[in-house]
């Protein structure tokens, strides 16, 4: 039998988790469903190892994954910060230190920290360190790390991580959603997980806003001569007048960029200190990362993002025409 | 080892295909993505055991299908259709006969057929008959076929088989997405399929036209006063003006369907000879192929369909009352 590096780290994080009783379990700031997702995992694991740990972030858990078994722990750093310290930290989903936020005020001096991470930016910021880049999720690492631990798994901690999987491989959409993945949420619907009724919640679903939202979208949205660029804007007297909040605005620039022909969609969010935050997409042909640099921004190739300290209607030609000339050139 | 009625059915296949040289590979009228892919994934079968076949449809194959191997060669019965007969006969995801529409015409009269299909109400009208209703789509049943035949897949093939997957669990969504499903899904992913291309093409990307239905679509959303049906119309004259082919349509009664708190949705579209055609989408509480079976129509529980010989403005109203004494009763 091989043994492989990422097995010594699992057994690593195992021995981890065994060498000590009390945790606090961080994920990153503004979490998403993996975030989320990772952080219920582990307190499951850790509650079927008989060890205690506190649940923290230092943003509020969105609606939608309130029903995840645990999240109703997960104490809301900003709203109530804890009295205490923590000595040893388990921190999942987050690339580097600064994406635990505030609530690294709350390590001890000398703190230990299991860093169980998926992405390839991971700087190994932990005393202990997994970190899978090919991962699709960080879910799925904590499938393994439950695996190895031998813990069987039941419907509470298998629905956690198919939610993890679910959001952030676009429901099973994204070029992360590897023949491994398939594999394990086989095994998770095998155990009972209702994938039909998480994508439904989680994926179909519109709240009012986010419907009034993408309504006022379409109506605004805007081509470029070519029909390669497509962008529309947000005003912060729009999200006022429909009652949305930020993650209302979610996946409302895929709507811009999925329209045959486009190559790159842009939402542009203008809020109430003047800024303009633009949101960038692309088909594949352009690499909106270096577009989002040349603003201060960054990001992936094909999803980016940047501030420009300008009005709507100067910021939206701006950020189109460097658009233009990438897709051009 | 144990030989399930299945594996029999899957041998009686094998030994109709294997009994005969020269196939004609029908699929239904209005062929959707699983009844393409099932046509081409035969196809395939039949040329890799060195048997001679001609595909045909009753209607033309939607561009979006186009690009599957084998999909250039079916022949559209309407606008050329063949001179000659056929004896043997291989029909997927047909339901019942008259699903294989005017095709049926091309059949000798001491025709043999091997039906494949997926459908709970099958009717066994072949001299084979392989139906697996717990199969989420006919692909599924011809990728079990494959293996039996044991002949190995390759990139064409498998890339038929995922699309079928693909759209007929709506993107891995729909509550018939089995672990078997993920299961197979993650063979031909690791087969070297697209996966994320393919649901790019076949799920997120919008013509111009269906962006176009949708804007004016979401414009003309309407509520019941306890916001729990929505529904919205179509006429011909907007299909005219945004310059949109039937298949545009498809999908679009899901934005009044999945809107939060909403419990039944439904597309009207008026035609162009003074019908009007309702498409009625349930979350879960109402049964509406009940509701559809009122107008003289039919479906499943959660997505049905009717026609009403009666004006927009007398139809609406019509229906949406039934939904509402459904919703209610």
């Amino acid at each position: 039998m091989i043994i492989s590096e990422y097995d010594n780290r699992l057994q690593d994080a195992l021995s981890f988790i065994n060498g000590g009783d009390d945790y606090l379990v961080v994920s990153h700031v503004q979490p998403d469903g993996d975030a989320v997702s990772s952080t219920a995992a582990v307190f499951w694991l850790l509650s079927k190892l008989g060890k205690r740990a506190v649940l923290i972030n230092e943003s509020p858990i969105p609606q939608k994954f309130a029903f995840l078994a645990g999240a109703e722990t997960i104490v809301h750093y900003r709203e109530q910060p804890p009295q205490r310290k923590f000595k040893r930290i388990i921190a999942v989903d987050c690339a580097d230190f600064r994406r635990i936020g505030d609530v690294a005020a709350l390590f001890e001096e000398q703190y230990e920290l299991l860093n169980i991470d998926h992405h390839p930016t991971n700087d190994r910021y932990g005393t202990v360190n997994v970190v899978r880049p090919d991962a699709a999720a960080t879910v799925e690492i904590l499938y393994d790390l439950i695996q190895h631990a031998a813990v069987p798994l039941d419907l509470e901690a298998a629905t956690a991580i198919y939610t993890g999987l679910l959001t952030d491989t676009g429901g099973f959409r994204y070029s992360n959603t590897s023949p491994q993945v398939m594999e394990v949420a086989a095994n998770l619907l095998a155990l009972g997980v209702s994938g039909h009724q998480l994508a439904d919640h989680l994926l179909e679903r519109m709240t009012v806003a986010q419907l009034k939202l993408l309504r006022l979208g379409l109506n605004r949205l805007q081509f470029s001569g070519d029909n390669k660029i497509c962008w529309l804007y947000i005003e912060p007297a729009d999200m006022k007048e429909i009652g949305a909040v930020p993650e209302d605005l979610e996946g409302l620039v895929n709507y811009a960029l999925n329209i045959e022909g486009v190559e790159v969609g842009i939402l542009f969010k203008a809020t109430d200190n003047g800024e303009v935050k633009a949101s960038l997409r692309s088909a594949g042909k352009a690499d909106v990362a270096a577009i989002a640099q040349l603003f201060g921004g960054g990001g992936h190739t094909r999803a980016s993002g940047c501030r420009l300290a300008a009005p709507l209607a100067e910021a939206m030609p701006k950020v189109v025409e460097a658009v233009g000339k990438a897709l051009t050139s």
